[in-house]
């Protein structure tokens, strides 16, 4: 069965879209733990991010830094951060989080409630930097 | 001056190095969040993570790769994670972290605390599955 990602790419399931190219995809964590939080997976379902092949692991990386930068421009935070930790969907995929402070990447803190026209904008605002 | 990072990979500050090519370089973290927590740095000195070129983000990810799957294969764990911050040491570095559960990232968890034996025990393990 695919996952609930590549059901995303493939249209099935609706998402706020970055940003996509013939190999990766990266649209809006609809969970953020700060507003841009951007989630960044390779079309192919691989389930364990270690597992990606060293074209992807490079391909991917690349693709992530570019949606990173456009991140940084128009969220306000100090750094864009980065988390892998992949216990829940089976989709590798990396998270982008605009942060500020050390415990600001802790994925048991509460998420963030947005709006659909929140969302829209954020997604707006990054994809126009890129 | 020197980052702390130079400084290790210069050997001015010892380390307990797990591996090291002509551009990458990865050691223990000496406060870790879990045994085997692993840093892997460019050898040149860049701030911000995202501030790599293409080249060097391809290549440190690819070099983390490698490292991860020694962690993995050595410290019991499910996953290993990765995280990237950037807001203490201005030398870009991923942390390579073996996880078992959501909140096992987190920067403001109390460190463990390794005797030097149980440092050198995890990177000899480490290093020897590379």
């Amino acid at each position: 069965m695919a996952s609930i990602f590549t059901r995303i790419i493939n249209g099935e399931i609706p998402c706020y879209k970055i940003a996509e190219d013939d190999h990766y995809f990266a649209f809006l964590d609809i969970n953020p733990l700060a507003k841009g939080h951007t989630l960044v997976i390779p079309k192919e379902e691989t389930d364990y991010y270690f597992n990606l092949s060293d074209e992807q692991m490079a391909g991917i990386s690349v693709f992530a830094k570019k949606v990173a930068k456009a991140i940084g421009k128009t969220m306000p935070c100090k750094r864009v951060g980065v988390a892998v930790l992949g216990l829940e969907v089976p989709h590798a995929h990396i998270h982008l989080i605009p942060i500020n402070d050390l415990g600001d990447i802790n994925f048991l803190k509460p998420k963030l409630k947005l709006t659909q026209p929140e969302f829209t904008e954020i997604a707006e605002k990054i994809s126009s930097a890129l």
